[in-house]
């Protein structure tokens, strides 16, 4: 029988979020119960929520940041054992079939992966987020949360931490790389640490000098303002990579004038609108324009190693469950330092 | 005292070329001579003497393909002798001191290296093109064809063919690639060839079907119409490098779609209009929108000697002097098969 667990609801396209109950499936043989401790607040949540990026399935259980702790394994989970400390991102399944999935790419899965929430799973059961107090999970898409990182700053890694650190590494970012953030939210914010903590030159570009301490503790090198011209004559052919954490329209011909000889910008903000270049732009010093999407669940659990490793977890603001629509406005006026996460033990009803 | 060679002049923007006089400097040091025995017509000639790029410094004498016999040598040269058989590219200078030159990049020289005409050389001079019997370039900028390559053939390799093997080469196309080449122009059906050659699955994206049989001789493996919507189904994350040669705008969204995890799309082609994209394209199997610029001289005769062994060679149609406004007319019908080139010897006023 499935089980009925708190949750926080938008009931239907915009609507705040509200205490209420969804079911969870039974435990599979290889599923893994997890009891959630915090589950980050991602800009994306909101984008679904108010169904800013096409239609969204109601009603909606956000959350794809998900740290807790085993609370019960299926009868063939060999990785997971009741009190391993747990984390969830952004999918929770993929076809484990395609080409991708098949070289241990399945955020690129061909079939589509399965979205932690806002999705239909295989079995055409909608998937409820992590705003909750628990979560079924099939082991294969659970992530360890070693010791060395608390819960509450772990949770924002599993969607900003890997969205940033899978383009760091796929383009080779290390000692002697140039790297630049534009943008010190909260993906930019680790995408800061995580460059410094591989050992790039990291410049941070931001609208303007407001975080610039922020910026320098996290590790940059250098931090400019965007709403300076002078930024972008200073920089000129300057970056190796360019990592854009914005989801805001960008100048991309100023932004390509940064980047050195084969650089590359790499979007993993995601604006809205229709960007536009002129081909010009790319072929002087043969650059180009890239996207990254999340990372693997094997990169997840690399990037992870590699926090507890170095010291690194977001910049979180706990807040309780009556505070996510207080939250998300401020998510959306940039106004939070730098990562909100819900404490799930709010989230039932008193 | 400088020579005074007979050439093609535009005297104006869009001026049809003529014949009269030009000078070229005494030779120097490490200048070398050229008898041109040929020069293709390359599509931005014609972009240039139109000035449909921006300004135009004229009289223009356009050609940037250029192949002949070295016909005498300064003294201080060493890599070339009188009789020897020799080609001129994009470019005859560059600084020579910047990042990009010292690491023998210099196509994409910071400084901004010397095009071949429609420029001002680093002491102030105009630059004139191959469209005329004789031109004079630095040893460090002129290439040797091999004696297995007919300089008919070989002339628009110095252009079309560098432009489709440096980022053939840069992605590293080889056995087991999947490539496709949209156009078959004058640098598709050499980046056709180029790609067979280096060993890939060769797939031409064309409008239509008229020229599947040449493609197929060429050396494709595939040859689909882009007007064709089927295609696009047929093809769907296909392949890991698309090379548009094409300078119309091109339907983006649907060339990203038949691209791999990680695929490329390089622009060679230099549409006028700015293109459009949606980042959700990229982030979709981390795909990427590049462009690439010639090639360099070391890259060029790398080229060029791959030509020779591998029997490759431009298709061409030899024009006289008197036929050159025409063949503009029709490169721009696209109805040439598949490079004009002009026999130097009737430019000379008879």
């Amino acid at each position: 029988m499935p089980a009925v667990v708190p949750a926080l609801i938008a009931e239907a396209p915009g609507a705040a979020l509200t205490r209420g109950t969804i079911e969870r499936r039974d435990l599979g043989p290889h599923d893994v119960l997890v009891d959630i401790a915090f589950s980050g607040i991602c800009h994306s949540d909101i984008h679904q929520v108010r169904v800013e990026w096409g239609s969204g399935i109601f009603p909606m259980v956000p959350g794809h940041e998900i740290a807790g702790v085993v609370a019960a394994v299926g009868a063939e989970v060999t990785r997971f054992a009741v009190g391993d400390r747990a984390g969830v991102g952004v999918y929770v399944d993929s076809c484990r079939e395609c080409e991708n999935c098949r070289a241990g790419n399945s955020q690129y899965c061909l079939k589509g992966n399965v979205s932690t929430y806002n999705a239909l799973d295989y079995s055409g059961e909608p998937t409820y987020g992590g705003y909750s107090t628990q979560i079924v999970v099939d082991e294969n898409y659970v992530l360890r949360i070693p010791q060395a990182l608390p819960l509450d700053v772990a949770a924002p890694l599993l969607c900003a931490g890997i969205t940033t650190y899978s383009p760091l590494k796929h383009w080779n970012v290390g000692p002697g790389t140039r790297v630049a953030i534009v943008g010190m939210g909260g993906l930019g914010h680790l995408a800061v640490k995580l460059a410094h903590a591989l050992g790039a030159e990291v410049t941070v570009l931001s609208h303007s000098l407001a975080k610039k301490d922020d910026g320098l503790r996290f590790g940059a090198d250098h931090y400019y303002a965007t709403s300076d011209p002078d930024t972008f004559r200073t920089l000129a052919n300057s970056f190796d990579l360019i990592l854009n954490t914005v989801s805001a329209d960008v100048d991309l011909q100023a932004l390509l004038g940064l980047l050195t000889l084969d650089g590359a910008l790499v979007f993993v903000g995601l604006p809205e609108n229709e960007q536009r270049f002129n081909v010009f732009w790319l072929t002087a010093g043969r650059r180009s324009i890239a996207g990254s999407n999340i990372g693997s669940i094997g990169e997840t659990q690399e990037m992870l190693d590699f926090c507890a490793e170095h010291g690194i977890g977001a910049e979180v603001e706990t807040i309780g469950a009556d505070e996510v629509d207080a939250a998300y406005d401020r998510v959306v006026a940039s106004a939070v330092r730098y990562r909100f996460v819900i404490d799930a033990s709010t989230i039932p009803a008193r």
